[in-house]
């Protein structure tokens, strides 16, 4: 009754390998010196003031006055509210706080397109009103619905039509995402990249880079925006045999990267195993998340410039107001999120076998659409933990602060998404355990090793894969060119 | 940069085969006819009295005085309450309607175990208040959390602990699945099937039965409930080569699933064309369904006896009386949703080149998680569309209507689960056109052909596939037997 193998690949066998191709291909048809020369100049052209206010100098933004949520007088965009939240067996069982409700679906959409028969991707400079450095790389299209039908009464969206209607056959990744579970109630964007053959208009302000040349971006501080990373670590980078199809040096990383994104290695865990294990988790952590009045938050403070925890921590609520000549509407006033401190985004990785794992972690944020979604192994903001019981640190926690720059595979300090978010930096780091250190260390219940071709499967399903570590999972890809 | 064909299997081949083959063993250590013996026995033991009575008369149930909701005293078990729905595209834009709360997410747990080589799997003999003919069949384990946690004061669930601390390794499905959408606001059981090695004592009111008889059983009218029938769909019932590792006749039916069950089947569509399509569907269709009071939702009448729709259509809130010397509690009294009419639940299918194919819908129904699942081809009480203009009627209908005897391969009446659902029955129904029909058949926007083995990918997942097709889809396994 044993079977004989056969042959079996999934249909996008061979959108695998090019995307493996280009990930590969260290320069494109714009080299990356001349990239550099563009988007300097982009960063000089394209520049905005920004400038924090008061909230009640909010321009066509005001607060209820029953509810003292804030919200666009046009009903769009997005309202700041309060949440209540039930978590009997978290560190905290209960708590309120302000999050941003925004529950249209935005289109974060990438167009691929061959040039010299490797993969491009066309990326957009854009300067965002949180971004500290101002211009970074954003995807071709990065539009709310309010965007795309016109409410904010600006310029049409250039690319869009690409993927309003785009044939079946020529989507290569198309996944609803979430997004911040702390900041977002229930938000997510649809995550896609198209692939064109036919000549495609270059428009000012976006340039067509190989997905090598994006790797390399990725690892520099600030460049790649969060729309960017999660389009990209939505991207089917996992096939049969791709460790031999692209042979690269015996016990290198790189090799360890391409057998983790290789379907036939077989994980740590089954992949029946980690569903089994989410399916439990979200089974096992009851959490209720109800939408409340923002007035009715309590333990956070409403002052002339913010909404803050009393303790001074998580994050604030500000105003800022934003002038540019570039984006659809000139100038503009908005609420934001602005965090307090740094955080640390992590991903503890080791080689079981020679096949790359990363140990990804079973998280409950209370905005999340299901629950639990597998987050990095550290995902935290230290000075947010010095109030609360040891016990509630966050695991490996220490370990990373405590990596060795030998085991440092990647690190850089990225933004999270500059429309929403003010000032909201992350150090990202893949941090690598050797063999034996990986092997021996406990995981614990809420923590699993899993391959990159695992994590790529999981992500062409929604509400798997958090967003910081959807951003991991592209710096993982990154390493298969190292 | 072609690669050379791999040898490919996913974790869990070996099950797979093993699945397949206790499909296709229709005798095990009870025969079909000693189970018919004992399971008339059981009609005969395990009988209750179901007795309408006055909404007013619920004990330990009670109208909330400021919402109208009907909840029990204890908190525990579900609310009847309002849920208000916004549709923009929908053939009603908006509607209000009473639903059902229950967000205790329930244990649908099957047992399975080898005996003599195959596999066998723990059924009960369980009545439920709402079932027309007492008696059906159900999974080892049927239990909410208020159960399962005491809270109706009864006796402990009997199996629970091989599910609630089962082995990683020997779980064989494991996935959060939601229920109908249409009477439940996100409600969803775990669905887990777990395999024991070691002797299982066997109690009262249970049986081992291979699948093969599970699936003659599943084609007779109101035997298999709805609970086993959707743990059942979630078998990972495909993998590469199934189709010549258990050989049929050429063209026969049998290799016409089995083949549709083979991964290395191409489909109609790709794989990745199909959960395009899902997110196109969850992004165009802008559905807001929000709780209201029972109290405000308007064009339902509460009479004494129900809560009922003022034209006669959809379904009536009641309240029965419940006496019987076979569950936890010996009598007790509770809501139930009483449908008006029979439904139809039906899958077109046909072959594409020798593989058979599955119509299925994308459906929005206004208690899913997340907007749309894949539904039957046509689900439908017809008498809830006499009064909505014909562009309404639901496409496929009439066809459906009109199979001649020899295209139905499947024909059941079965029921909805008992436990809220009072009398809910719907004739389940496959029907299959030949391939020149299938092909020239015009699917339009909401329908795609899936592959078994897709519809299998989907479910190891939560969300995809809605419960009457999940019924469906252990129908269409049974025909691998056929």
């Amino acid at each position: 009754m044993s079977p004989t193998p056969v042959a079996f690949q999934t249909d996008n066998h061979r959108t695998v390998l090019r995307i493996t191709e280009s990930a590969l291909t260290p320069e494109g048809v714009l080299s990356l010196a001349e990239f550099r020369t563009w988007f300097e100049e982009r960063r000089q052209v394209d520049v905005a003031q920004v400038r924090r206010i008061d909230l009640a100098d909010l321009d066509r933004w005001s607060e209820d006055p029953h509810t003292g949520n804030i919200g666009h007088d046009s009903g769009k965009f997005f309202v700041v509210e309060g949440l209540s939240v039930n978590h009997s067996d978290g560190p905290v069982p209960r708590w309120t706080q302000p999050i941003i409700n925004q529950p249209e679906i935005g289109i974060l959409g990438i167009l691929a397109k061959e040039f010299d028969g490797v993969l491009h991707f066309l990326m957009q400079a854009k300067n965002e009103p949180g971004n500290a450095g101002g211009v970074q790389l954003s995807p071709t299209v990065q539009a709310t619905r309010s965007n795309y039908t016109g409410v904010h009464g600006g310029a049409a969206v250039p690319y869009l039509e690409y993927f309003r209607s785009a044939d079946p056959g020529t989507v290569i990744a198309d996944a609803l995402q979430s997004e911040q579970g702390s900041w977002f109630y229930q938000k997510r964007n649809r995550n896609v990249v198209v692939e064109v053959q036919d000549e495609v208009p270059l428009l000012d302000g976006f340039r067509w880079l190989t997905l090598g040349q994006l790797h390399r971006l990725l690892a520099e501080d600030d460049i790649v925006n969060m729309d960017s990373r999660t389009v990209l670590s939505c991207l089917p980078f996992a096939a049969v045999q791709l460790a031999t199809t692209f042979p690269a040096a015996v016990d290198s990383l790189q090799t360890a990267v391409l057998r983790s994104s290789s379907q036939e290695e077989a994980g740590r865990h089954p992949t029946g195993e980690i569903l089994s294990w989410v399916t439990d988790a979200r089974t096992r952590n009851q959490v209720r998340a109800q939408r409340i009045p923002l007035a009715d938050v309590t333990s956070w403070r409403h002052t002339a410039t913010a909404i803050e925890h009393e303790a001074g921590l998580f994050f604030r609520v500000i105003g800022v107001d934003v002038r540019t000549g570039h984006r659809e509407v000139a100038s503009w006033t908005q609420p934001m999120i602005e965090p307090v401190g740094t955080g640390i985004v992590a991903f503890l990785v080791t080689r079981f076998g020679g096949v790359l794992h990363a140990l990804v972690h079973a998280r409950v944020e209370p905005g999340y659409f299901d629950v639990v979604e597998l987050a990095p192994t550290v995902q935290c903001n230290e000075e947010n933990y010095g109030w609360l019981p040891a016990a509630a640190r966050p695991r490996f926690l220490d370990r990373v602060l405590a990596a060795r720059p030998e085991e440092i595979l990647f690190e850089a300090a990225l933004s999270e998404e500059g429309g929403r978010f003010y000032h909201a930096l992350n150090r990202y780091l893949i941090i690598e355990l050797d063999a034996g250190a990986g092997a021996a260390l406990d995981t614990g219940p809420d923590h699993r090793w899993l391959t990159l071709h695992q994590l790529v499967g999981l992500l062409r399903h929604s509400h798997y894969v958090n967003v910081q570590a959807r951003s991991l999972v592209a710096c993982l890809h990154s390493l298969a060119g190292a």
